[in-house]
C-alpha cells in the first residue's frame, strides 16, 4: 500500500491530525515523513505517516539528499510530461 | 511557518495534490516528506511538501534516524502528557 492507493476523502484526515499531535507535542523542531517503497525506507506494508520530533543536531531524523546538476530543458520537458497526466 | 500555522481547510489539499503528483509520475518509489524549523532541515521558511522520487540507492532521500533504547513508563506517560493536550 503506498499514498497513491488511498481514497482523497481519508487522505485529508491526516495532515490536520499530524498538526494536532505537533501543537500538543509542543515540539519546535520536527519532520513529517511519508515513504513509500522499499527502496524509499518503507518497511511495513500500510501506509503510515511517521512524526519526528527533532530536539538536537543527533537526535531525531537525519537526511541526505544529494544534489545533481540540473538541466533546464530536461526538467521543463518532465513537468510538461507530468502536467499532461494530471 | 510551521505545520500547525496553516488551517485544517487548506491543509486537507495537500495530500491529495500529492498523491496526483506521485500517480502522474509514474514513480514507484518516494518520499514525502515535510520539514519544520531549522534544526530539522526546514531551510525555507514557508510550510512546503518535498516529493521525492527514489529511483535507485544513491539517488533520492537517505535517511538516517538513530534508534535509542525504549522505556515502556516514560512512553506511557508522554502518550499520555500529548493526548490530554489533544
Amino acid at each position: 500500500m503506498k499514498l497513491t492507493d488511498i481514497p482523497d476523502d481519508q487522505l485529508n484526515e491526516i495532515l490536520p491530525v499530524a498538526k494536532k499531535i505537533a501543537a500538543a507535542s509542543g515540539t519546535e523542531n520536527y519532520n513529517i515523513l511519508q515513504n513509500n517503497g522499499r527502496l524509499a525506507h518503507q518497511e511495513v506494508d500500510h501506509v503510515h505517516f511517521h512524526f519526528i520530533p527533532k530536539p538536537n543536531e543527533k537526535e531525531g531524523l537525519g537526511i541526505s539528499w544529494p544534489q545533481t546538476q540540473g538541466n533546464q530543458d530536461r526538467l521543463k520537458k518532465l513537468r510538461e510530461e507530468i502536467m499532461a497526466k494530471m
